[in-house]
């Protein structure tokens, strides 16, 4: 199924997008009784695929599945799976009730232990339920953290467009930047971390070029980030992760933009594998390097780096694609799918 | 067709090896009737599938199809091709003849424009044809130009073995030593430039283990050093080009060893691409970074990186994988096979 994503019943459903790009990776649609709408994004750029989550079972399945990835989009998903995990709930006991709220959250909290938005949303949701806690109503508890999930949503489409505003100045007339990962409109509610800098730039009619990463293993640079500047338009070329320092040292990058999954205090910055290598590139040359992410990547509680749990995948995303070998049998392979970039390498957060 | 390295009519061909690896990834069989004996690469590691050269054309399509890789090994099949080029050429004209020898030379020349064991391969052909302007005979200089092109197979052998007994001293006990592309047996006529250090290093009893970059585009890490290391019962684990970063960050790498294709008289050198990436992170993470080559890859006509030229290959080796897309229709992407690794970075040279 090939559909695009202004056709259909949801058409309507699409808010008035300040970003060129109208693409929805995540919408609630309905009222209460609704479901979680995702973009299936294992299957981009081939096919345009929107997934259905009735229940926080599906939800999970789909962050772990990375159907959904990027730190802002998980956080959003990650707070309406709260709430479809306990919309259908009975108990009218308020222990009963968390215990039960617990179980789930925990459950989410394990898809992906990097990402720290995911963490920020369970929170926010948590923070709500224990408000009922002494004057426990069970459909009144169910009703605020559906609209709380809404709130994040919404949020995170304002604060995508506040970044790209904020950040769009960085960019100037024949610039050519590079971005690794999708740190876009598919990371997140909105128009994207990094790439909606990219967007409002190009709104105020800046001429600029793209190189993107094609971000092994999971290729999300080829499969995501082409496709969705090509969608709107923006000159795009396409590297392996291996060929940026090759472009630096000819001059031909004038900054560096990348999203964040987790920001200590001290400003440390874990993002996909390979920011780290891009940044330490980056001072080598004497090239700006930006993390652009909400305020929800940043996470106070740690002093820096070297507190962030790398989430290490399964060694077959490297020694497959697309389901196909490409090492020998049995093939030993490590997959840290994080790094993390040390604040001296960064000229700055957006 | 798979079938073992030592199983069928060649068996008794292959020479007495000092390494570990029982491969002959390049051979002539027969006397100067005989034929060129390639390892199809492009087939590894699901097949070991053995070509026959006859005639230089199907060389230099080897070559340029990257059936056969690798600076030395390029060097040693050019030879041949000279060789086979000519063998059967009736011209008792020397003008005639240096004629049509120089078309071929021109051919064999543009397959691979970085490479420049393959110019001083044909160099070395070359003075013999020129040794014979004088007193011109046919059979003669037929015959001259296979001995030395033997000679050019032996010595790479030869050469391969004392880069592996010279480098073994930098392998210490426990070392993890990160390696990129393949620069083992599969590039040369004999056990590899930097991985004849490994192998040599093992012979010697120590223990150590090895992370293998995959190296986009073209895989050879995943496909061909993996395999070989395997082969050979070295502990290898594969890790994305982007994830060395990543290792060293962690202290989890003790000594990067990489070979060349071409280094230019101040010791810039031109390798596969995301060689200077791991030089610059290595300086920054100060681990010691080798690079292993055989004296016919220094070029001493050259007085710096700037003037190598950098061979760009055809973007669909990215936007594909084994033929199937990754990335959507019409991506537009730069495709560089090399880069350059400014001297300043580079420990020494074995």
């Amino acid at each position: 199924m090939v559909t695009s994503p202004r056709r259909g019943k949801d058409r309507t459903r699409l808010i008035a997008c300040l970003y060129p790009m109208q693409i929805q990776t995540i919408d609630w649609l309905g009222n209460e009784k609704g479901y979680l709408k995702l973009i299936d994004q294992t299957k981009l750029p081939r096919q345009i695929k929107y997934l259905k989550c009735r229940s926080w079972q599906d939800v999970a399945e789909s962050i772990k599945q990375m159907r959904l990835r990027g730190a802002p989009a998980i956080g959003v998903a990650a707070a309406f799976a709260l709430y479809l995990g306990i919309r259908n709930l009975k108990t009218t006991n308020y222990p009963n009730f968390y215990k039960k709220f617990s179980v789930i959250s925990h459950a989410l909290l394990s898809t992906r232990p990097t990402a720290v938005n995911l963490q920020w949303a369970l929170n926010r949701i948590d923070a709500i339920i224990r408000s009922y806690q002494r004057d426990f109503n069970l459909s009144r508890v169910i009703k605020a953290s559906f609209q709380e999930a809404m709130k994040i949503l919404q949020e995170d489409r304002e604060i995508c467009l506040q970044i790209g505003l904020n950040g769009a100045k960085l960019i100037k007339n024949n610039y050519n930047i590079l971005t690794h990962c999708n740190a876009g409109a598919l990371a997140t509610a909105g128009g994207g971390t990094a790439l909606s800098i990219i967007y409002q730039a190009k709104k105020q009619g800046k001429k600029f070029s793209v190189f993107a990463t094609e971000t092994r293993p999971l290729l999300q640079g080829s499969r995501l980030t082409v496709w969705e500047l090509k969608m709107n338009k923006i000159p795009v070329t396409l590297i392996c992760d291996n060929m940026a320092g090759f472009l630096m040292s000819r001059k031909q990058i004038d900054l560096v933009l990348v999203g964040a999954d987790h920001i200590a205090r001290n400003g440390d910055t874990a993002n996909k594998i390979g920011t780290y290598t891009l940044a330490v590139l980056a001072r080598e040359h004497k090239i700006p390097f930006y993390v652009a992410a909400p305020l929800s990547t940043f996470d106070y509680k740690i002093r820096n780096g070297s507190q962030i749990t790398i989430e290490f995948r399964n060694p077959e995303e490297i020694t497959h694609i697309q389901g196909r070998p490409i090492a020998p049998l049995n093939t030993k392979a490590t997959n840290p799918a994080f790094d993390i970039t040390p604040h001296k390498y960064i000229s700055g957060f957006v």
